[in-house]
């Protein structure tokens, strides 16, 4: 064929993927898609997309059930792959060694590896965070330290190729300075300002008081005993 | 029958309803709903539906589909009913009679009707907002003027039975303040502390500059054209 083809030249896309899996908690997720979504409608290049095992709707820790856009098999490259935490299903997800192959192998296509909340514990599981700093949500963050990870206490965290936030409504700070990264202040700006993200808790900061007591050690501990029943390895090197 | 039912008597139980519709803004919706999401795990009492025209995948403005849990007929009761915004899907949906009655109804068996983001259009065309102050997403907040409303810049406004927050994220804050309204501060604070809702925009507050600058009036404006487009006498209403 020697006529020049009328389809145009392939741009190069950064692509953000969010991984979908049943039970998370949706907003880990939604928070940084629906950032890297308005930077996607601002500038031109970049998209994002949902990935699960199947395109079919998932049960969520809300009564929402969400569909992923792509299959782990047709998804393009990504620049980042984000993966969301959730509660019980999400500890019983480090168990879920289907899941955990698939973040192995999603990795690996990356350049960048990203979790929200208790999604690190997933990237713990899957070997992903030997030797990094890393954060999780605060209930589950010392848990890191199982997995070879180095515990930090902050919003997110950056070690090398992967970024760790803390729990749920993090992903959005994170994905902020993802996109403060990548496309600069000017659209970071942009995408907070078309999300009205300028947040006010009616009642303050989050008041640290109990965490701190430990009021929540016990509960964390009998969680992940109810997640892991039938994993009592996992459990053991979990508790121990 | 004289035995006595093993049943127990129903409890009653505090419904907070959110309604899903093609093309919205998922994050509008997931930010209020983990938070009466979360306050249903701590305190008896409450639960949460997602309500839609159908039980089927519906399109957002994110490469994610969402499943209503419920249909607008099967829905129990709310004690407060949700609407969420969008962009153009959610500007077309002003000219949607068959949702905007669908609002009415819902709203007539709620004690509390809200909205998050433009979602206070939807409430403002289906002639619920007349006479009240309220908020939306900035972009279009001066619009509420047009369906007899008093806008409000605020984070959100409550005026009676009618709660409105400003642009997507905001439906955050103002899910905490009615979690600290109904069920008390401590419940308030552990949901915050649950959801850790600790923001830390990474560069800072929202800029406001190009906002009061009005360097996005004439692309709100097109945006109006472009979804009401068959729609000439709404348009005129909301342009003139």
């Amino acid at each position: 064929m020697t006529e020049q083809s009328s389809v145009p030249a392939e741009e190069p896309v950064t692509t953000v993927a969010f991984v979908l899996y049943p039970g998370l908690t949706p907003l880990d997720m939604v928070g940084p898609l629906q950032v890297f979504g308005a930077l996607s409608e601002l500038v031109p290049g970049y998209r994002t997309v949902v990935v699960g095992e199947r395109i079919e709707p998932m049960d969520s820790d809300v009564p929402v059930q969400l569909v992923p856009s792509h299959t782990f098999e047709d998804m393009p490259d990504p620049y980042a792959l984000i993966v969301p935490g959730g509660f019980r299903p999400t500890l019983a997800a480090m168990a879920d060694e289907g899941l955990l192959q698939r973040l192995r192998e999603a990795a690996a296509r990356s350049q960048v590896v990203g979790s929200v909340c208790t999604g690190s514990l997933l990237l713990g599981a899957a070997g992903l965070l030997e030797g990094r700093e890393a954060t999780s949500h605060w209930m589950y963050r010392d848990l890191l330290a199982r997995f070879g990870a180095t515990p930090v206490t902050r919003r997110w965290v950056e070690d090398g190729p992967v970024i760790t936030a803390a729990g749920v409504s993090a992903g959005i700070d994170m994905a902020l300075h993802l996109v403060d990264r990548l496309a600069g202040h000017e659209a970071a700006r942009t995408v907070q300002l078309v999300l009205e993200y300028d947040p006010e808790p009616p009642l303050g900061p989050v008041d640290w008081t109990p965490v701190d007591a430990g009021a929540f050690v016990s509960f964390a501990q009998e969680n992940l005993r109810t997640a892991l029943t039938g994993h009592p390895g996992l459990l053991a090197r979990l508790t121990a």
